[in-house]
């Protein structure tokens, strides 16, 4: 039995990857609805806990997580017990965007310019050197946008210092990209790699919309490049499963912007759109089995549903759209679902979406 | 919440496929070991336990079966407080052969000669009309071979006729066939329909071993020939939910053999070989949601794991090999798991398949 910390979608859909290679799954979440818990077992626990993280671990035979959140105690707590996977210490490095920057800078990995603030006298100084506008962040616990703020002026820096804690934020220098990319990388037990073709990614409030895989117009050359970079940090954090990287690209350059120690909202498309999906891709790496193909079929466009349900009637009667419904109730922006549309060739692709922004409630960002 | 009568594989498969559209399974079977209970919640209770059909029913929304040995009066009696897809029509005719047969040649559909056997005088007048060699089967309950016998002989026609009960027998005529081909079919409740392409399937003791997906050289011709007779079916039964047909192929002339009222092991080729599952597509088909393209997606093949359980391992190190593990104990003869293998070209999946069948304790018949 595999022991997953974290009970929300990606749990779920692990879950749904694994039995059929015949796994079992427990869940550990601190919540009662965690909706993983109607695909497997779910105990209700903290994640400091220690008793909770004593009955989870009980019978497991290994540990991985699907909350980069996790604090990295009790991923070390386990590890004393039992093998986790993704090894803590990505866990730690990607908890902090300061370390996680630097990181990759020592492995020779390009990123925006970016300083450590823990107070005004930082800010100013940073300022100074990557320029105006410029993103302030904290270092911890941000996600899906929160936690950070595009300053323009000294004084809308100085307000988002306060308001972000005054202490323990990164400035970074802002990009000016010509779009976001990701790469989904899987390291298995024994060391070998495979990587998925890169996505291309549109956020809106800093919340993931929509996913183009593989990324259109990408070149080979585009692909190695971040394949270098991903195989870097792979093997200096000895990495088993899967690693999503997220870049800034601009022209033929990548600029590294954060990792997640785990599977990704930007490989869901693999699940009908690849010959293995990341989520038995993951299992596959944790459990020592080789590696699946990550060959693309054809090409997939990935729509989060996003505080909403829309008519799953509209959505299923678009050609090639597969739907995944979390079973979440539905708030607003809570990832509750997203919808996978795959096709054959790109025009179809792109008929596909534009008959998908017709369904009522879901408006894409369809062109390019 | 959708209920299943039966808790086998192939519940197992339904719940896994209906989990990404949001929906939740309870099982009704005699077995507490019934392998879809590991992904889904299991009353254990016989299908004529009044009082476990009644717990069973308990707030559910519709109910379908996974077992076509499910008594009709269960199926019946259900009816009377929920909708119940497939039809119980239909369920009454798959499980008689008589009935079966009598059925599809009163559809117009050609079908291997048969009569009814209740009797030494009986088989007598039959086989003076069928001739030899031929098959005397019992009219109810057979199945994976069981319950029939391939006769020479007049004396192992008699010696056969004892063995089977002596009565409620069906003797058929021998059909010197090509091969046997199989159609997935699905009607929805509006009354629309789709159908998947021919499958050729390969038995040996009875029990389905191989099936390639699409049927090798199958004319267009041919498909449309399965596809009118399937039509007949799904219409004079008011059917609902996918339908499996098993013919055989003589030249360019199709015999019915026998139909299957559910999701059928000769479909599982589904789940990574077309755009949508016959799994989805049956539950699509009950919910009344639009059915989802049937287009296969390359060449498929579907290898039976019969009473064995292979290094998974050796299996998943074959390029675009899927494995599908039931949770059930190995037991001689028991279906326990399949594997998928898909390739984009003819050519590559007879190259897979060479190399599956190097894997210890996988013997496969890949020669045409």
């Amino acid at each position: 039995m595999i022991g997953i910390l974290g009970g929300g979608q990606l749990g779920r859909m692990l879950a749904l990857a694994g039995y059929p290679l015949g796994l079992s799954f427990r869940f550990l979440d601190p919540s009662p609805e965690a909706c993983a818990g109607q695909v497997g077992a779910l105990l209700v626990g903290g994640f400091l806990d220690e008793k909770a993280l004593s009955r989870f671990a009980e019978g497991l035979d290994l540990i991985t997580y699907e909350f980069e959140n996790v604090p990295v105690e009790a991923a070390r707590l386990l590890a004393e017990r039992l093998p986790v996977y993704p090894p803590p210490l990505a866990l730690e490095v990607a908890q902090d965007r300061l370390r996680e920057k630097a990181f990759f800078q020592g492995l020779g990995v390009p990123t925006p310019p970016f300083y450590p603030v823990d107070g005004l006298r930082d800010l100013e100084e940073a300022l100074g050197r990557v320029g105006l506008p410029a993103l302030l962040k904290t270092r911890r616990g941000g996600y899906d946008g929160k936690g950070q703020a595009l300053v323009r002026t000294p004084e809308e820096a100085e307000k988002a210092l306060r308001a972000l804690g005054g202490k323990g934020l990164i400035l970074e220098g802002f990009v000016p990209f010509d779009r976001e990319v990701s790469l989904l990388a899987v390291r298995g037990r024994a060391g070998e790699v495979a990587f998925y073709p890169l996505v291309e990614n549109r956020h809106r409030e800093g919340i993931l919309r929509l996913s183009l895989a593989p990324a259109p117009g990408a070149s080979p050359e585009l692909q190695k490049k971040a394949e270098g970079y991903a195989r870097r940090a792979l093997e200096a954090l000895d990495y088993v499963g899967v690693l999503a990287l997220e870049f800034f690209q601009v022209g033929e350059e990548l600029l590294f912007n954060e990792m997640a120690p785990r599977v990704h909202n930007s490989g869901h498309w693999t699940i009908e759109g690849a010959e293995t999906s990341q989520f038995e891709n993951h299992l596959r790496a944790l459990l020592g089995l080789p590696l699946g193909s990550t060959a693309p079929r054809g090409h997939s466009a990935m729509v989060n549903l996003i505080g909403l349900k829309p008519p799953f009637p509209e959505v299923l009667k678009v050609e090639g759209a597969h739907l995944h419904w979390y079973g979440k109730a539905v708030r607003p922006g809570r990832k509750v679902g997203h919808i996978t549309l795959r096709r054959d060739t790109p025009e179809a692709l792109q008929e596909g979406l534009e008959a998908l922004s017709r369904v009522p409630g879901l408006s894409l960002e369809v062109r390019r």
